[in-house]
C-alpha cells in the first residue's frame, strides 16, 4: 500500500486539540490542498475562510453551539485552535459536492501532516444567520455563498485511536 | 512536499481513458481508501456499486447521457472500462457530504496508483428513474438511496495537462 492509501484509510477525526498555534507553512499547505479539489466543470466554486483569530474563533464557536442548542460554554470545535470555514456558490449547480471535496482534501492533507482535523458541521445555518453575513460582509466577499462545512485543525492531544470498522454491503461489485 | 500533498495537487480529471480493464488489485484499493473517507457522526451513509461489466456499463452510458439531453451514442464517461456509483441514505442528515467525501477519496486513490478519474455527474437523477431503481432492486439494495455522482476510472490515454491555475480570492486568512 503506498503512502497515499495508507493516509486515506488511516485519517481518523480528531476530537481532542491542544491549543498551541500550528505553524504558518503547515495551513498553508493544508489551504493549498483545497484549492486543488475538484469542482464541477472546473469552476472553482468554493471559498474558504481561515479563521486563526481568537476573538473570532471565540464567537464561531457561541454561533456553531447556539444553532446545536448547546450551552454557551460548550466548544463545537473540540478546542481547536484554527477553524477552516468552506462556502460554495449557490450559483453553481454542483457547489455541494464541490465544497465537500475541498473539505475531504484539506481532512486527507492534515493527516499527511501529522495534523489532527475533523468535520465540524452547522456552517449552513452560520452563514444563513446575520452573524455569516456580518462576517462575509467585513471581509467583501459578496455573492450568494452558503456554508458547506468547517474543518477544524490543530494539534492532537492524546493517542491516536484507529478507524471503527467497516459496514457490511458497503460495496457491490458487478463483473 | 510530502507524497501526499503532491498527490492532492496534481490530481487531474482525466477525459480520454484506454479501453483495457484496470487490475482488480488497483480496483479494491480504489474502493476501500472510498470506504475509509470520514462520514457523518461516523454512520457510514453511502454505498459504491462497481460497474465492471460491459453491458450494464453500456445501458447506464445511455441513461445518462438520456439525462443529459445527448445522442445515444454520446459517452459521458470518456470511454472509461469502470464506473463506480456511489448512493447515499437520504436519513442521514449528512448524506450529500457524506458521499462526496467517498468520491474525493477514490478520486485521490486513484491518482496515487497513476489511474486516470473523474467524477460525472446525474447519479441523482439516474437513481430517480426506473433505470436505477431497478438496478437497485436486481442487486437486493433496499432503502432511501439517492445518487451522488460517479468516478469513472481507467488507464489514461495520451499526456497529463497541469491543473488550471487556481481563482484570486479564494483563501481569506484572518489572523
Amino acid at each position: 500500500m503506498n503512502d497515499i492509501l495508507k493516509t486515506l484509510e488511516t485519517r481518523r477525526s480528531c476530537r481532542k486539540f491542544l491549543p498551541d498555534m500550528i505553524k504558518d507553512k503547515e495551513l498553508n499547505a493544508i489551504l493549498e490542498a483545497g484549492t486543488y479539489a475538484p469542482t464541477g466543470m472546473g469552476k472553482q466554486s468554493p471559498i474558504i475562510i481561515a479563521i486563526k483569530n481568537k476573538e473570532l474563533r471565540e464567537e464561531l464557536r457561541k454561533e456553531n453551539a447556539r444553532i446545536m442548542g448547546m450551552k454557551d460554554d460548550f466548544d463545537p470545535f473540540y478546542g481547536a485552535p484554527v477553524i477552516l470555514i468552506v462556502l460554495a456558490d449557490k450559483n453553481v449547480g454542483t457547489y455541494i459536492y464541490d465544497g465537500s471535496l475541498v473539505l475531504g482534501n484539506m481532512l486527507n492533507a492534515a493527516e499527511s501532516l501529522g495534523i489532527g482535523s475533523i468535520w465540524i458541521h452547522r456552517a449552513k445555518e452560520e452563514f444563513e444567520s446575520e452573524f455569516g453575513k456580518k462576517l462575509l460582509d467585513n471581509l467583501g466577499i459578496n455573492g450568494d455563498y452558503e456554508g458547506i462545512g468547517h474543518c477544524a485543525l490543530g494539534y492532537i492531544d492524546g493517542e491516536r485511536k484507529e478507524a471503527a470498522p467497516r459496514k457490511e454491503n458497503y460495496v457491490y461489485i458487478i463483473d
